[in-house]
């Protein structure tokens, strides 16, 4: 499950004649294409030797597999920088999310417009999550903040919680946290600088 | 690689004696306590059976593997709402990450300070690698002005680069880039609420 978002995000970016080779998709997403094969095949997809995938159809199977094949309804909770951010990066169009709710603490933000949406006290979260059929809320507050929001999100019924703030919050079983450390890419990029000026 | 920077994560947050087991920490990272192993025996850290790993101990290690006992320089280009929220990004403090430059295109931005620095011109930033000795470049900016960025920067020596724009860059092979796709995380989501809701 981890790899299928890479496949999809590599083969969003195939050009050329609308088949792709497990080899091709390997090196793309930098695995091997043995491991690639396999992955497919759990979906039930099984390229053809010599011929390979077909772009549009295994797209659709992974999204099918990932569920993004409906659209999810989003609230992002935290509307400075990084939620503004969030609320306007383009990478989510066209991805089966769509921003359905916009939510701070803070009284200078409540009522100011981002991206044609007004951002409303965290109060009305629970109305919100009912009414709007949120399916997944996004936490981009700091860190103090986040085990708070984390409470009243739970408390709302909310199932799913995409976290970006740099801590781990405690939630019910039933609930599913995902978070997103910004800082790994950088850590992995640190490895081979490490290794590069050391001559390895 | 991918997973040493899970496992510093995870161990940021062991607390209780001083000592993780394969298996806790194999909880924590959602794989399999004989990976935890094997990806740690390749650091020449062997755990103690019935005892554990030392956490400080192997923290060193792992952070000695990734270079970051090390402080590595940034500069982020596209101070907007993603630059701001990366240039005050508490996750990257006490990382081995420190921002050196912030720079933009937009005159109204620049001269804006952002977190006690001042915003600069890019045409400032061949300059700033050399004198500030810029180790990684961090791209916020939106997806069109991605790839001028990219130029900009390997015309500037950059070798390594962190990627947020929801676009992939062309650069010499010489350039190490990584991307970060701030809707990946989310499609694991889609993924199992998707079959929570189909009862699987």
């Amino acid at each position: 499950v981890q790899r299928l978002p890479l496949y999809l995000h590599c083969l969003d970016e195939c050009d050329g004649d609308g088949r792709v080779s497990s080899s091709e998709l390997a090196a793309q997403a930098g695995v091997n294409a043995a491991k690639v094969r396999k992955d497919l095949s759990y979906l039930g997809s099984y390229g053809v030797r010599g011929v390979g995938y077909e772009v549009e159809h295994l797209k659709f199977e992974i999204k099918r597999t990932l569920g993004l094949t409906q659209v999810w309804r989003l609230a992002i909770v935290g509307i400075g920088n990084l939620g503004t951010a969030l609320a306007s990066y383009d990478g989510f169009r066209g991805q089966g999310f769509e921003i359905v709710g916009l939510f701070d603490i803070d009284e200078d933000r409540i009522g100011t417009r981002v991206m044609e949406q007004t951002v409303e006290p965290i109060r009305n979260l629970a109305a919100a999550v009912a009414e709007r059929l949120v399916d997944i809320a996004v936490i981009a507050t700091p860190r103090e903040s986040a085990q708070e929001v984390a409470d009243v999100l739970a408390e709302s019924g909310i199932k799913s919680i995409l976290n970006f703030a740099p801590i781990v919050v405690k939630l019910p079983d039933d609930v599913e946290v995902r978070r997103v450390d910004l800082s790994t890419e950088l850590q992995v990029l640190s490895y081979h600088l490490h290794r590069s000026r050391l001559g390895v």
